[in-house]
């Protein structure tokens, strides 16, 4: 025995959410409608109207529903530095931190034999007209710290110093908070061979 | 700096899920724009329509969205015995188990005077109904082994007896595969009290 049929195809079609399994899928149809119709409704809403209206920002491919996102149409951002993030979400820790005034380009992904992610899924193209045009100074690359977001930095890397662009890389080493005898070697390689002089006065 | 309007907006309806915090509707907002939206369709579709059509079976106050849900109307379930369990969830759990061929009244809660929940809220007004016209021989309570299914549990037991109705309560004890160094003791308590005796040839 089952749920109606309508309970069914709801609880099914929840588990394309990411990490959803069978059973929280389950406890969130019931939940739904038990509790929440209202805001059910008002987040199928919210789904189609983002599905629908959500595209990409022409210079930067972040997520927009305009056609220039509000960072690149920003007067008070550094044009001629562009940060490369793989993700949305990258963008967003990025300017929590607060540490960054220039430009994004987000790749929506990685470079990915094994997947089929070619440089052209990634945009890279986009991002080589920007690179020619002159307009830009200095990458900065802040993929992952993955082999494959490494495989792409190294990618780009090497197209925009053809184009004489400046490149840099985001520096890696042991995280704040964090206790050196549970950091990995990798990090721990990395950490000492892009040691700094501390300043002596 | 957050994301745009409508991509916020989802974030924010996401979270009406159970157990979906910010960190993880921000996930499932950017899992859906970038992989698939149009499976986000197909869930915005069935929100719609299960919370449109989904109701409660005018007998045993399960959700469906018929008059009268697939077990009441079934030829093969024993409508002399009533199973009074909390939840649909339950109810499902139940089949599963393929203990039990009667029919169920689902309450959809449990009384609390702490939330205001009546004994009106959780339809008893409806299942003395069907305790007074005789048709029912035996009433099995399993409402959740908590302080408030409990207590749930003793009101019906006290309203059905009233009837003449047989009323009979789930055995507590041991779970199956659980061990006993690590089961409470209240649990063990009831375990004790409902031994029973083995059968010797």
């Amino acid at each position: 025995m089952k749920f109606s049929r309508l309970i069914e195809q709801l609880t099914e079609r929840l588990r394309i959410l990411p990490s959803v399994g069978p059973k929280s899928a389950q406890r969130m149809a019931l939940h739904i409608l038990e509790r929440d119709r209202e805001g059910a409704l008002a987040l199928a809403t919210a789904i189609v109207e983002a599905c629908e209206n959500v595209g990409h920002c022409s210079q930067c491919r972040n997520f927009t529903e305009q056609t220039i996102c509000d960072i690149c149409s920003s007067d008070r951002r550094n044009r001629q530095v562009v940060c490369v993030v793989e993700s949305p979400a990258d963008v967003l820790a990025i300017e929590q931190s607060a540490s960054f005034d220039g430009v994004y380009f987000v790749l929506m992904g990685r470079l990915s034999p094994i997947e089929g992610i070619t440089a052209h899924d990634i945009g890279l193209p986009l991002l080589e007209t920007r690179l020619a045009s002159g307009d830009v100074s200095e990458v900065i690359l802040a993929t992952n710290p993955t082999v494959e977001g490494e495989a792409t930095a190294h990618y780009i890397a090497d197209r925009a110093s053809k184009h004489g662009v400046e490149v840099t890389r985001i520096a890696q080493g042991v995280p704040l908070g964090g206790e050196l005898e549970y950091i990995d070697s990798g990090t721990l390689m990395h950490a000492f061979s892009g040691r700094r002089k501390v300043g002596t006065s």
